[in-house]
Parts: structure tokens; sequence; C-alpha cells
């Protein structure tokens, strides 16, 4: 698609050259996300204001251009990509952080701040924002509410749908929204706060986010513990989330992972362990003490090689963050997804995947969220190995039929964009898929925000 | 309005007559809730199933017959009343508790099911449901979803929307939908979970809920806290609510409240008391001391009367407790609201109420969960005194005024039904009130779920 040259003229009027390129090569550097697919947009518009993000909308409306909502460009899922062309609108210069009202744990923002930036502002006056994605240093808060962001810690705080008060936002209309409230309680007409998080800019573009701030626990520190196998590991899972005061975080590392770390690292762990736990706890002293003590005993089971405590919760998080980047350099292509299932199904989980990537030959790399139930599943693909590709997407397939099959679901936190469009009607029934099309429809009547995303 | 002849001969098909009233008598019972307005329906359904409420909602979109929805009838906005006549709804009759998963902390139940019998029945795995109306007794889950109920507790544990992970509802053209999953992540497609709790029967019929549990504090205690004046104790509220380790609850009662609990319990409170805090405390005994310690040491102030520790949890809600009744016998005509300010707020709200309240000679007596920041409001009539209802209303409406200038909220968790109605506008902007009356025809295209309920 080539942009109209009245519409580029209309954009020129409304924008600054410096907040609005169209040099195909500048807007290259938009046509990409963590999901490794280009699209490149045949714009990208830097606004600073929610009435500039109006005008911008009913200019699109007027003359039908796609407009793809961008923070940092960090999603996994293709969200942030125009792909049907178009026009790239980036928030990421929308970075006032409008107040901080520690007195009634409260803080507001325009969605180009970075989720550090806020933990950042916050900290001298002792409390945190719990969304935690590992991307924090460099993902956006619009993102991480457009996608509904959940890191390690959602397993004691929750995910972002937990901490936004309100929202300002402009919908596919072009008319401003304010939803919800400044208050933590308030039930005055629909719920479109929580409606927005995680819609993935397809419903309206969020210009600023009130965002609920939490206390700083008092101190953290944890424990790791080494299992024979997987399933003794998993069961330990379940076992660890029936404490009333359960972990901050509960990471579990498979074979594979441990084998990778390993390679790169050695020394770093165990030889014989086949999986691992990291337990973060946090709280005042006391309360991680006793928590310790509990969860020490929760991981004991005829798997258990041994369980540790860690006192410096940095030491606590080092074979995992050595991780991520050892993936990206393993296979050349990877399948990353991040399904979810009851923790007590981690074991029949863990179980299937195996027997599944074995039948596929696959090799795989799980790891993840485990007192969420949420494991990231990675597929390693050589794409010079033909019919691998093939046989790593028939494999998935399955992986989400097991995973529905478990009461479970297909993304904990990384959302549907292009990447799982295929697949979500396998969750969503045809009525719950037309409805929400339906609601697209209502607050995009021409389909301009992020069209083709989340629905197949 | 009459309801078709054919209509009663097909719904007489579908639903057999012990599960049926047309009688008006047994139709009277259902014409009414805690709002004190009376709006008798034509006919209460009585479903058991979903397919039933699918059959239901069919037929009424065909005659295009209003149905309410209605849980216990206990809601205070005349939510649940057939104000333009047709169907009641009545959901009571489904009351099976579907299935409860401790390994996971999940009950899945049916809309007709007691907030009471939820709790009775995960109390011996050591868990609870947190939201806690003071009606839990006698109210529905459907209810409290519907209304997104609150009570004491949501200063910690939240209200109901941070309990509940999915739901299956039949919106109003007859459709079942399954929205959220089974798990404590997942984002795939809308939340549309969240936008039928508090949507208050106009979008769909909910007819089995997945709710999340919560582990049972280890014990509960408190104090109270007694001051010369409302503003005093107000900015102890400030400061109790900057502890990272706050209350788990923490509840105000003015001086007119006080006064009220005096005239019938002698000896009962301090003669010197202008009001009062009732502050609870949850978690290990260690944890109770600890932060007992330290929320003693911030109800200080030069307005402190006295604070005391108290150790039974029972008698620190006694003074509480007989509140509610004397209310109901104090005034032949009361306007209960619940609006909501920031905390820091509530010295300012407090001030301007009394000055509102004796501007226009209506008795007052305000009490709530202060945590939150939420005050219930009773305005005093006597219907025998001309003008003074008038009088009462025109303060109200300026007390709306008040709330909204100091950025808070016209409800926290009583709803707008028809009660509150006219003065939503001043909360919401008319893009958003537009939008929101486009979710509800989306939903329900012949209007006919709980018809003119929310919107003014
Ligand atoms: C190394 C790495 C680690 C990661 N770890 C995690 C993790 O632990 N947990 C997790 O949840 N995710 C994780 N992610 C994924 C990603 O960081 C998150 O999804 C993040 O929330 C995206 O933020 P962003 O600013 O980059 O948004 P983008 O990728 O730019 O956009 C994401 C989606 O949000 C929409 N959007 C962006 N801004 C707005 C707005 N203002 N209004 C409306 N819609 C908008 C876009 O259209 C798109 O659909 C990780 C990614 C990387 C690269
Ligand atoms: C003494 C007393 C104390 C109270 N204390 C509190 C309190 O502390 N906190 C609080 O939040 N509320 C309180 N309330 C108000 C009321 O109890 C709550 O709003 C409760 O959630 C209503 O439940 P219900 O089953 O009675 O619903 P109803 O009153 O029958 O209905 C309420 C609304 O929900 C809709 N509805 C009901 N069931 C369904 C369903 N299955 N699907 C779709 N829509 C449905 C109805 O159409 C109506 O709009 C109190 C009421 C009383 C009488």
């Amino acid at each position: 698609m080539l942009l109209p040259a009245e519409f580029i003229q209309l954009l020129q009027n409304l924008i600054p050259s410096d907040r609005l390129y169209l040099d195909p090569v500048d807007c290259y550097a938009y046509a990409y996300d963590n999901s490794r697919k280009y699209f490149p947009p045949e714009c990208v518009i830097f606004p600073l204001t929610t009435d500039e993000v109006v005008k911008i909308i009913q200019l699109c409306n007027r003359f039908k251009i796609p407009l793809t909502p961008r923070g940092r460009g960090t999603g996994t899922a293709g969200g942030s990509l125009a792909e049907q062309g178009g026009a790239s609108l980036s928030l990421e210069r929308m970075t006032r952080i409008i107040s901080i009202d520690t007195a009634n744990r409260v803080l507001v923002a325009e969605p180009g701040v970075l989720n550090e930036s806020v933990q950042v502002a916050v900290k001298p006056s002792g409390f945190f924002w719990p969304p935690d994605p590992s991307s924090a240093a460099f993902s956006s808060i619009g993102g991480n509410l457009a996608t509904c962001a959940g890191g390690p810690h959602a397993v004691k705080y929750g995910t972002t749908r937990d901490h936004v008060l309100g929202l300002t936002a402009v919908t596919g209309q072009g008319d401003i929204i304010k939803t919800g409230c400044y208050t933590t309680k308030g039930v005055v007409g629909y719920d479109l706060t929580r409606l927005l998080i995680g819609s993935e800019g397809t419903l309206a573009v969020i210009t600023e986010a009130t965002l609920k701030l939490t206390p700083l626990p008092a101190a953290r520190s944890g424990l790791v513990a080494h299992y024979q196998n997987a399933v003794s590991c998993a069961s330990a899972i379940a076992t660890i989330m029936k404490e009333p005061q359960g972990p901050s975080a509960l990471e579990f590392l498979d074979s594979g992972s441990l084998d990778l770390i390993r390679s790169r690292n050695p020394g770093m762990l165990p030889d014989d362990s086949r999986a691992m736990l990291m337990i973060e706890v946090d709280g005042t002293e006391h309360e991680i003490s006793e928590t310790t003590t509990r969860l020490l005993a929760a991981c004991q089971n005829s798997g258990l090689l041994k369980a540790l405590p860690v006192q410096n919760a940095a030491d606590l998080w080092k074979a995992r963050k050595t991780l991520s980047p050892l993936l990206r350099d393993i296979a050349p292509k990877k399948i990353n997804e991040d399904i979810v299932v009851p923790v007590d199904k981690i074991p029949r989980l863990l179980t299937g995947l195996s027997s599944l990537c074995k039948q596929y030959q696959i090799p795989n790399v799980n790891f993840g969220h485990a007192g969420n139930g949420n494991i990231h599943v990675n597929l390693l693909i050589d794409p010079d190995n033909p019919g691998e590709s093939g046989r790593a997407y028939k494999c998935l397939n399955q992986i989400f039929d097991l995973v529905i099959s478990l009461n479970g679901t297909l993304s904990g936190e990384h959302g549907i964009g292009s990447e799982k469009r295929p697949y979500i009607n396998k969750e969503l029934n045809e009525a719950t898929l037309t409805l929400m099309k339906q609601i697209k429809l209502t607050f995009d009547p021409c389909n301009i925000l992020n069209p083709g995303k989340l629905f197949p």
C-alpha cells in the first residue's frame, strides 16, 4: 500500500518533521519486534499529547490508513508490527511522569515511560510497581498495559491488570475516554480499564495511565532446589503452592535449560541436577525466615537432590539470568511459547511435552514462572534442516491441544498478536470470538487500529 | 405492560410451573431490593441450567420482553428491579458448587450460591474467598460479581474483580460465552471477565463462576482508636495507610454514628469520643504483633483520646455491627451513599460534608471503609417534613460535586442501578458514556437485559 499524497500532506501539517518519519530507511527501524518478523510501516509518527493522538486517529479514519500503536517494540507476539502497512504510532516520546502521589500510592504516567523509570521514581519513597517483565529496562508502560505484562513476581503480586486504577485513551474513532478512577475502589460503569489492558492496541491508544503502587518488601532472600527429574520437581511445585505464605517468585528450569547453562558456565550447577527451582521469598526478616523454613520442607520429596537457602537475592537469579542470552545463541530459530496450566497439572504437561518433542524430533528447552503454571516452551529449529520447521509447527499444534486438555491457556503474558492468532479458537468458542470482534468494531468502526491482530 | 399470551404459553412449555411465577402475589416478593423501591415483575423465572437461560433469553428477544437478572435482591441500587416490567430472572435456584480444587485454589460455582456458602465450603481446607460484603450470609455470588461487591477487607484483599478467574455467561443475544481461564495468568483475547464484573446484569447473565481462593490468615486481632474530632481521626487514616504492612480492615465511625450506638448501648463507647477507628490486623502471631505496634504508633496525633489493642476480633466488630440495624430504625427514610475519595482527601471530604449538611439542615451519619477512602454517607430524612426531601437531594447533588472535585468516585461498591443513574455523567465524560452504551448494545442488541439501568 502507498500512503495517499493528501494524507501525507495533512499529516505534515499536524506533526513537525522531527516527529514524523517518512523515509523507508528511518521507518525500517520500526519494522520489527521480538517476534523476529519484519513489516516496515510507511511512516512513523511520534505524538506528544493526547490531542495529537486524536487528530492522527481522525486523519487515519478519513483515509482508512492502518495505524499500529507501538511502545518500545519488545513484544514477542508481533503486536506492534505494521502487518498491513500504513502508519506506526510510536508512543516512545510521551515520557512524562505526570505525578507521584505516595500518600495515595498512585503514579500517573504517559505511555512512553519505561517500566524501570517508574520503579526508579518510586523506590526512594519505599514503593514499587509490581508488573515485572524481564524487559522492564526497555519496555514501556503503554506496552506493558496493552499486553497485560507479567513476570516472575506475578505469583505473589499478580499481573498488570491488578495494578492499574484508570486510563486516558483514544478510541479507534478518535474519542478521548477516561476509564476507572483514582481510588482503590470504584464501580461506576463498565470496567473499560481492564478491557483495554491486554487488548494489544486493537481498541484504543493508551495516552495516560494511573498506576497503583505497592510498598517495597523489607528484604528478599530465597533458596534453590535441585531434583533428579522434572516430575519430582513439578510435584514439589504443587506442594510449595499449597503453602499459605507462598514464594514471591518460583522459577523452574528443566534439564535442557540446565545443560545449556552448564555448557557455557562450567561449575555453576551441580552435575546431577535434572531440574531446578529458584524460590524467592520477600517480607520482613522474620517472615522470610519463617517462610523459608516452610518452603524448604515443601521441597522435600524422593526426587530431591538438595535444597539450600541463598542469602543474596542477586545470587539466586544468576543461573536464570544467564539463560535468556544463551537461548538466543543456541538455535538459529526458536518457537518461544508461554503456555499456562493449573499448577497440579505441571507434571502431566512436562511428561506430555517431552513425549511430543521426542515424537516430532524437536529439541526443546522449558523453563518459567512455575508458581503460576506459566511455562516458556522453546522449540529449537535449524532452518537449514528441511522438514524440521514443519515438524515443529505440528508439534506446537499438539502442545496447544495438550494445554487446553489440561484446562490451561495458550498465553500467560506474551499475548496473541499475529503469532498465536491461528490458535486462538482452540481456546475461545465461536460466540466469544464473535463478541470480541464486535467489541473491536465498537471501539474502532473503520478497523484502523492494529488491524488483523488477535483474531484469526 | 402485559405479557403476550403466546409468550407465556411458550415460557410454560420451557419451564415447569414450580419454577415459573405468574401470579402477581407471588411476583410481588420479587418487586423490591434494599433500595426501598418497588417494581413488580410480571413473571419470575427460576432457571436451573445455562441452557435454560439461553432459551429464556431467546424467547424474550423474540417478544422484546425486558428480563432482569436477580440474585438475592440485596442490592442497594435498584439493580435487580424490573423497572420496565417484564420478567425477573431469579438465579437463586442455581446453587451447585460445581468443584472445589484446593490444589489450584479454585472453586467453581453456579450464580445462586451464597457468598457465605462458598466461605463455609472452603474454610476446612484453610481458604476463603476475599469479597466480603456485610450481606455475605444472604447475597449470591452472581450478585456479588454483577456489582463487584466489596467489604471491609477490601483494603488488604481488593474487591470481587480481583478474585475471579473466569465466567460462563449468556449474552443478551442468547449466546453462551466463556471468559477468562482456570489459571492465575492468561491473556488470550479481551478481558470479558472483568467487563462483566460490575456490569449489573446489563450485558449478560452469569451462569457459572471460577473463583480464585486465598489462604486464610493464621489469626486476626486489632485495635480501636478514639479521637476528639473527625479531622484528627481522618489524618490518622492517612498516616496508617502509609504503612507498608497495613491493616486488613480500617473502619471509620463519625460522631453521628457513635451517638447512635451510645443511644441504644450505654457504656459501650467512651463518652468523649467524637470519631473512632476500628483497625483489624491479620497474619501470623508475629506479624500481628509487629503490625499492631506500628499501627498503634500511626494512630498517635494531638487529637487522639486513646488507642487500645483488642485481642478478640469479634469484640473489635461489636460497635460496627450494632450500627447497621440502628440506622434502619433511626429515620423513616435515608439516602445511603458509598462515595470514595483518595485517603489523603478524607479530611476535606468530612469538613465539606458537615458544612453541606449544615447548610441544607440535613442530619447525617457517616462511616465506612476508610482504608479505601470509601465512606457511607447517610442523609436522614423525615418524609413528613415537607421540603426536607428536596433539600436532601440538593445536598446530595453537591456532595457528589465535592467528591468529584476531590478526585473521587460516586460509588465504591453499591453500583449505579437506577439510584445513581442521574449522576453518572458527573463522573464519566460523554464519549465514555456513549461507548459504554454501544458496548451494552453489542452484548444485547434488543436491549432486553435489565433495560434502562446504569445509563441516564
Ligand atoms: C528480553 C525480553 C524479555 C521479556 N520478558 C517478558 C516478561 O517477563 N513478561 C512479559 O509479559 N513480557 C516479556 N517480554 C515481552 C515484552 O517486553 C512485553 O510484552 C512488553 O509489555 C512490551 O512492551 P513494549 O513497550 O515493547 O510494547 P510493544 O512491543 O511496542 O507493543 C506491544 C503491544 O502493545 C501495543 N501498544 C504499545 N503501546 C501502546 C499504547 N500506548 N496504547 C495501546 N497499545 C499499545 C502494541 O500495539 C502491541 O500490540 C519480553 C521481551 C523481551 C525482548
Ligand atoms: C444489609 C446489607 C449489607 C450490605 N453490605 C454490602 C457491602 O458491605 N458491600 C457491598 O458491596 N454491598 C453490600 N450490600 C449490597 C448487596 O448485598 C450487594 O450488592 C450484593 O452483591 C448483591 O447480591 P444479590 O445476590 O442480592 O444481588 P441482587 O441484588 O439480586 O442483584 C444485584 C445486581 O446484580 C445483577 N445480577 C444478580 N445476579 C446476576 C447474574 N447471575 N448475572 C448477571 N447479573 C446478575 C442484578 O441484575 C442487579 O443489577 C449490602 C446489602 C445489604 C442489604
